[in-house]
């Protein structure tokens, strides 16, 4: 593969390199407390195991990012690095519908199971929240572009050796 | 593509479209309820959007699958098929993410959100719901599967035209 096949990959590595990293540390630091009825309230991400799961796939999808941008891109690991790359897209897939799921509740609630929002109480908390996972979508959707650019070079690859 | 090399396909696919069958009709069959503090309390997959979205994202991978099945493999819709199948996993496991979350809940409850868990009154529900999520998951597996094998097909055919 050329070096100019090469560059709209690594772009979208960068992207999804600066968008895994901002979410990790958005998510991190979200935190915001509120009294109610005398009773401190304290929200933060590790209260929640599905945020706690955010931070690590995205923490874990910075790291592979990053160090594939420092490697050799020889065609021999291409195989092996598409399988890692369709690994990477359904962990930070699964990260980002688990936190969407559990935000969608925290802002509208569920009345039928008795679970009330909580986003009026502490909305600097679901603002963070909401961020990391925009960073987060972000980082999917580069990933999603980086999968069907690596499929679509395979492919023509194919078609024109075949041909 | 031979004949032969599509019958792990064709059998991942049957796979799949039970698996997304079962997870639909499980999913929409499950229903409990319980009287709390003389309040009659029902549960169904239609309370809670994110069980509608996974009812939803199963039937639409069901309805692919099941058009795939009947549809003649040429290799030239290879490319356009490869993407709908990634598109799918990511619906799918972006769905089953979602419960899982949800389910994670419902089960042990949030008590940083004041969130009790539902699943001692509603257990008929609850293992419903785990019976769904348990086929989403195979169906998840079974996608994949019928995508790291046609990846391998498409680098190996590449691999051996140009050696």
């Amino acid at each position: 593969m050329s070096f100019t096949k090469n560059i709209p990959i690594l772009v979208l590595r960068l992207v999804a390199l600066a968008a895994t990293v901002s979410a990790t540390a958005v998510m991190v630091t979200s935190s915001d407390s509120a009294t109610i009825f005398n009773m401190k309230f304290e929200a933060k991400y590790s209260n929640t195991p599905t945020f706690k799961y955010f931070v690590l796939m995205n923490a874990v999808a910075a790291g592979y990012t990053l160090i594939l941008l420092f490697f050799p891109s020889k065609s021999s690991y291409g195989h092996f690095i598409l399988v890692l790359d369709l690994l990477i897209l359904v962990l930070l897939d699964s990260s980002i519908s688990a936190c969407l799921a559990i935000g969608q509740v925290g802002k509208k609630g569920n009345s039928h199971a008795g679970w009330l929002p909580i986003c009026d109480q502490v909305p600097k908390f679901c603002d963070h929240v909401t961020g990391a996972m925009i960073a987060g979508f972000a980082a999917l959707l580069a990933y999603f572009l980086i999968l069907l650019y690596s499929i679509h070079n395979v492919m023509n690859l194919f078609t024109l050796t075949n041909n």
